[in-house]
């Protein structure tokens, strides 16, 4: 009896875990289900490991030409914070945050030709960076959801009154601006996701 | 020693499934790594509940001032491949899908006035809309690789050459752009993550 209690519990945590399930309620499923803007933080600092998960995830992100267009800027340091962000934002969301993240991207990329081509190597406009950033972005926000942490996205780019006092204060290159800038740490309170759910958005073979 | 047995089996069970698990080796970051670009699928249909769990969790996706600009035309009719894909494509990686995602924006929000407020409701541009857009996508394929699909994010917008059969094709409103078209199915062969971290990539306070 208690041999099969051992099986059932075996098989209850494969089917349940990730890796092995691969139903619709699987653990992934859930995290981008649960993850939610969380804007007031604990007084906790964020453990080298976990922060180094989220960045490992932003750098998994799709991107067209595999130009991988990011660059963060992570900042603990809470007398930076009102320099950083004295454009346009809502301070309160980043003071008791125990990081603020710009993510950053290259609005540039260099073309080499390929191997035999008789060409010089250009640094060219990239019409696509702003899709990779938002996806990098994601995966920052839901890595920092599967591990406990909140965090909240607050945009940047397009806004010059944003990007302006963050590229001065972070001392970013000419070619780099500041895309998004997030805010985690531990939750304070609960805070609940939305349900976003419209299935008259679906439209089938045609719209 | 079998109900040993059966306590420890729960408790790894516990320490290795999503929501329960906060370390950085958790299921969804896992699944955020695993995630590649599948170009070629095998002849076999996307049951409809994972479909729809795709949707859910890009509807899920963080969106400005939550506009939630996205709509989907889910195309399976393969005889309507071509018509949509005669732009600038690479057709070869559409014709195995067993379904092709036209993933679309509204570049316009409906202003409403708060209540008491004396002004006029007004459709205004949106300047955030490709970056909800972004993480919607990425939502979407993050979704697929977790139940055992592959998939694959073309860049749609902002190439006239693409949008336009795609529109065309679809009957898209003027106010709506197809943003990328997302080929997923089951994968055929093996197909393997990139390795994308750069830690040089990363500053701490200052660039």
């Amino acid at each position: 009896m208690f041999l099969a209690l051992a099986i059932v519990a075996s098989a209850l945590c494969i089917s349940s875990c990730g890796g092995s399930d691969k139903g619709v309620n699987n653990p992934s499923i859930r995290n981008i289900m649960n993850r939610k803007s969380v804007r007031s933080f604990k007084d906790q600092p964020i453990p080298q490991e976990k922060m180094e998960a989220m960045l490992k995830a932003a750098m998994a992100a799709p991107t067209g030409m595999n130009v991988q267009p990011w660059s963060f800027v992570i900042v603990t340091d809470k007398s930076n914070y009102d320099k950083i962000f004295e454009g346009n934002f809502n301070l309160k969301i980043f003071k008791s945050a125990a990081a603020v993240v710009a993510i950053c991207a290259d609005t540039t990329f260099k073309w080499t030709p390929k191997e035999g081509e008789d060409r010089t190597p250009v640094t060219l406009p990239n019409s696509i960076w702003r899709d990779d950033m938002g996806a990098c972005t994601e995966n920052f926000l839901l890595a920092a959801e599967s591990m406990g942490l909140g965090a909240v996205w607050t945009a940047c780019y397009p806004y010059l009154d944003r990007m302006e006092p963050v590229r001065s204060a972070l001392g970013l290159p000419l070619n780099v601006v500041p895309y998004s800038l997030v805010a985690v740490g531990y939750p304070d309170g609960e805070n609940q996701p939305k349900d976003k759910w419209k299935p008259e958005r679906i439209h089938y073979e045609m719209w």
